[in-house]
């Protein structure tokens, strides 16, 4: 499918019946506990969690935000050529994701260096931009980026049981939020059009921003990394309540759903032919979820189907 | 009026006609800008910030917050007798509110020494509280206290006028959210009540906060004074939209009313009769109001009533 092909909206537009979960005891985990809150919790403490990457939209191989980066840091050497001779911007310019890819891996093994010279990259990459520039970029990008494997675009990448989920839980009074480590304003333009939720209800990392001539300019200072224990602070934050129900599918994820008093949902990645399998990054939360009886959801056995 | 004949919500049902504006320019220019808004601008793009403290709500002769805050100084006197010999606890033991409004004075006059004092004993003030329990000490404060000369209770000290406009907004399918410079969290529990603005529209002053055992814990460590240029950056953090209506009374907003794309409204205290008469803290607001053509609400003289 190419962006061309790709009706906005239509995945979001599916309907609240659970059709793409196959009928079991993760689906009846799910009715049941929505069953439950209908009659027991007020409709204002209906309140659900969903972490993004690799629980709403497919992470692999890379961060779709990644993607949206290295064009940018490849972009900023075209206007200033001093960054061509060193990296990141080399292998940006190379288009040379292994090189990110590694970043990480060194980052797993001890060694900051790759990862430190990265996160400054991140960190000014659109410093001196507006809010609304900064929209304008993300809405280009995803108007014509397409996944590098799937055979379709990026805004077709998310997850069609996930998105029915979110339209049963809105069916049955849930107000549903993002809590995610990715950019909260690198989702914004599009979580609306993908899955029905609003600016205002997207959570996730940020710089900081100043004040200057009454716009907002983005600058190169970390605001919040939103993973792990920080997920929690920014739920309060945002919201002001303590969810009673929480998705993830990562370490990263594990705060939030300890946090969370009520339906704690762990995505599995093990469909290696219509996604990916893989577990790295998410040991940890699947052990905890063994150990607590947290509900997983499995992409190979409880999905009919992955995307729409 | 005692907080047992205070019905509550009674503010908030108010309906939504403006009915305790006079009639005249500051009514029409909200009547006509909202007649505008609702054929010109979609319902999601109509989001509209107050501040709350001299706008929302009685900021004379002190904050509420301050009065929350030395019950609670003087009640770790309480548990801890070796606060009791040093400051602000001295005043706070006495009920001396004078040396809190000393330490402002002093801090306009250039010597921070009592402020940084207070600041220090405000940070810790709740150090180790769940975000729940301190959010039950603000229902109890609140169950009880009664303003100091305005025989009502604090539940009862907001502005008619500002909250029928409330109620208009909503009616002309506005989102309204508070950008205040008080306490998030202090503000929470009763926004609700006297506003109809839920705990997820409630932005202000925080401290950090700690995820610990499945809880979030108050700590002493500063996190945003939202006041002035954060403001802004704040109320994107949150809404992810820039506001078309903003309203505020003091320096602390201009830049949060300069954000604003839309109608600016400045409350401006005036009426020392019905409730406080003062510029102090407003100056530059005022100026800014008069230069740029702001929308200026004069309690005295644009009110038929001020309070419920």
């Amino acid at each position: 499918m190419s962006v061309a092909e790709y009706i906005p909206g239509s995945l979001r537009s599916c309907p609240p019946d659970l059709a793409s979960w196959v009928d079991g005891p993760t689906k009846s985990a799910i009715i049941d506990f929505v069953g439950h809150v209908s009659t027991e919790i007020a409709p204002e403490e209906r309140v659900a969690v969903f972490d993004n990457d690799g629980t709403l939209w497919c992470e692999r191989p890379a961060y779709v935000q990644l993607d949206f980066l290295v064009r940018r840091l490849a972009e900023q050497v075209g206007t200033d050529p001093t960054l061509a001779a060193k990296q990141p911007y080399i292998a940006a310019a190379a288009g040379d994701l292994g090189w990110f890819g590694d970043a990480v891996t060194k980052h797993y093994n001890g060694d900051d260096s790759a990862l430190t010279v990265l996160a400054g990259a991140i960190l000014s990459a659109y410093q001196g931009l507006t809010v609304e520039e900064h929209a304008e970029r993300v809405r280009a990008f995803f108007a014509e980026a397409q996944h590098p494997s799937l055979d379709r675009p990026y805004l077709a990448c998310g997850y069609a049981p996930m998105v029915e989920l979110l339209r049963f839980l809105e069916d049955n009074g849930f107000t549903n939020y993002i809590a995610s480590g990715g950019g909260r304003d690198f989702m914004r333009p599009v979580t609306t059009q993908m899955y029905g939720i609003p600016p205002e209800r997207v959570i996730g990392s940020s710089v900081g921003l100043d004040f200057k001539d009454g716009d907002l300019l983005t600058t190169a200072n970390p605001e919040f990394l939103d993973d792990g224990p920080v997920k929690p602070v920014r739920i309060w934050d945002r919201v002001g309540r303590r969810p009673i129900l929480a998705a993830g599918n990562s370490n990263g994820d594990i705060e939030m759903l300890q946090y969370t008093q009520g339906l704690r949902l762990l995505v599995r990645h093990d469909d290696a032919e219509r996604e990916f399998a893989y577990s790295a990054g998410a040991e940890k939360a699947l052990q905890q979820a063994d150990e607590h009886g947290w509900t997983v959801a499995s992409m190979r056995d409880d999905w009919v189907r992955i995307f729409d």
